[in-house]
């Protein structure tokens, strides 16, 4: 291993040996986190706002499976995503994701947190309402961000020009990874378009791990796609180094169902048992780590044939 | 919390805290129930009958989502269904699911008890045999309820008119929530049909939740229904009180996969991973338990888009 | 039970019951066993090659459940499927599932084991290149047998007349069952095709079961099938005597999500849940395990409805 490891993480992977993956049962990790540790808890803001922006789904025009070419106008549409901005939207900020992948920014907590996200719409595009609703966490109504006639409020339907901030609260039970995304009138259209993102909430004491990989599995122009691109030599190129931490966040929306499978690499589910491939349907979510020990030049894909062959599959380099 | 607990349940929630939500590990529950408590193992029977009714999936006519309207022959359809007797099949009775469901009666039980279901066809709509069959107990081959050419026996193929009793054992391995569907000769279009319900079966020494919300997902007309309706105004709406233990048992049957979600919400999986969406196949059933402790009106659906956009979606509404 | 068991097995069941059925949380098991037996670790090889065969989804040429007669061009189709060989290729030999089963043979091996198998490509149907992709096990990135372009070797293209050997470790996470499968630039064809397998892999000290049962979801010329036959007639009929442990290995790769059920028996999940139905996805695949204990003609079948009648159920006998 690269470096020595501090805590529950340590025993966990002591444990388990360095050629053991693990499926972070995060919720066991965090008991044990939290009376290792009591971090001070904190309010976190965040600053997001829906912004047209002209996505290509398939930058270099080239399906690389079966060796086609395709035209800027097949793979590139204009579009309404989530995009951060600093404090009091003074500014737009360059996502951590923001330059590889079509969804909003991973927005990170720790249990105990409240986390304040202001949502600006300014969709000039569409000019319709939208909004943001987020999986895992704790809020009143209010802050449900879903559309229901006659019984939910203003941040269900943010018009454009207006601002919400929905207040929510990372319980013990929204450590792991999550999706939010659009659930005011405009969904339907605004999930196809982009307008999702992620949630990255480690438990009270847990370290944060070296590499931190989103794989957003979707559906874009036809094309199947991860962070919004299509085919090897556009989805991300994940990196890292034999003995880091690397922690897959795994999500999806829409319509469609997936199995995420990486080469190379087993993981230990919460219940025990190995696997290297897992079914996740809209919606869910998960979060898989591993002590990386196997340098080389892997594939990761989506199972579901249809689906690699249409664009799911990337590539990840491990370097010693 | 609204009331004092007794036996393992309260040991568990207490253990818990009351913020945190459970999905039943009815497996750990019903063992330790058992050593807490030794019930009378019963002989419990029911009478029901494959009866012709007309049901309207969208009542209201009104696509709530899209803003459309329907007109009643879009919605309505003459079918056959299962629908409870009482004892010696003297008479309907109001099913508890009877008046907002298109499922049959739900089933109750404990496990030791032996299980006598009663079935008569009565279907004079389309005079086809029908059967019952049951997931989650023992039986012998003879109350299988299964169609198999040449080794099936009357309780396959119960003509109209005729009777037949299947005898069923809920063993230690029946506790939770299971789906009953006809598996005869007639079962492709029955299912299509409503020919499905539910049995729930508590663990030995296990108290009944305070609420318990049964969702069936299927497909009629075209439409995602939930217990056979389409769209809020028409698909249940399930009502708790702060401090009430609630039970969703989730089914699905027919050719479609989806993802349960429920908002505001999150339940702790057997493996100990939090959740807020769950996938779930053709003839598979989960029961879900929590303390409710977050008042408001809220949407439970399926999170698979399609599906929640063409009626699969109800609202929960939570009091102080 | 019909005869004594040893090791962490007779704990387990004996602590189970005899009615009580065990899906293998077999990472426990191993850990278990690997305390309990130190097997010496096996060089195991194997010799597989890329045959083409006719082979003919529906022998007896009748839909057994609409009643319906094929014609044997309907049903047959020249293709390319793994055939185990003897060493050195010198002649073919009748795989363990050979005579039933359009997958290649069932490669065994336990933990600790270094796994050689000798790959030669015989495809004279198709001229076209292949490859043996393992899931489960550890190898190098020369051993991946999966295309990538500019990063990938000669076992991942394997042409007409060439041989190739991979090599794999069965570490701790590879306790199960695994499938292979074709990932070299002609994937797609292969699979629908049939090239593909099952390895099945044993715990340190865990004993093999009475029986084992390979059911493989596939489809194949538009016909739902299980081991490359679809319908009852033509599916595999497993058999079993009480007293057996019988377990059951199910896979599945292609587009489709199933469910897999066998009537009249439950089983246990590793978290605790029982179940009787199960999803799986595209390279998914889990092994089940029971003492068998229930006599009868059982069907056992992929529960989406639409599966079922297309031929994917089979009957399961268990005798005295």
């Amino acid at each position: 291993m690269r470096r020595a490891l501090r805590g529950p993480r340590a025993l966990l992977l002591a444990a388990l040996g360095g050629a053991v993956l693990v499926l972070l049962g995060t919720w066991s990790l965090a008991s044990v986190g939290a009376s290792a540790a009591t971090p001070r808890h904190q309010v976190r803001e965040y600053w997001v706002a829906a912004v047209p922006v002209s996505w290509n789904v398939v930058p270099n025009r080239r399906d690389a499976i079966e060796g086609e070419s395709l035209t800027a106008q097949q793979t590139t549409f204009r579009t309404v995503v989530y995009r951060q901005y600093t404090k009091d939207f003074a500014k737009p900020v360059a996502n951590a994701q923001g330059d590889e992948g079509i969804q909003g920014p991973l927005l990170r907590a720790r249990v105990g947190d409240t986390i304040l996200v202001h949502f600006r719409n300014l969709d000039t595009l569409t000019n319709h309402p939208h909004s943001m609703h987020f999986h895992g966490v704790r809020y009143r109504p209010g802050s449900d961000g879903a559309y229901i006639p006659g019984f939910s409020g203003p941040g269900a339907n943010v018009k454009p020009g207006e601002t919400f901030t929905y207040r929510l609260v990372a319980e013990k039970s929204a450590v792991g990874v999550w999706p939010y995304h659009d659930h005011s009138p405009s969904m339907m259209e605004s999930i196809e378009g982009g307008m999702y993102g992620a949630l990255s909430i480690l438990g009270p004491g847990e370290e944060a791990p070296d590499r931190e990989f989103v794989v957003y599995l979707s559906t874009h122009l036809g094309f199947m796609t991860i962070d919004g691109r299509a085919f090897v030599g556009n989805t991300p190129v994940f990196k890292a180094k034999v003995g880091d931490v690397v922690q897959w966040d795994v999500l999806t929306l829409g319509d469609d169902f997936h199995t995420f499978h990486v080469h190379g690499h087993r993981w230990i589910q919460p219940d025990g048992t190995p696997r290297d491939t897992q079914v996740i349907g809209p919606a869910e979510s998960f979060r898989l780590r591993w002590v990386e020990d196997t340098p080389g030049t892997w594939l990761y894909h989506c199972h579901v044939e249809s689906h690699m062959m249409n664009g799911m599959i990337g590539i990840y380099r491990v370097s010693r």
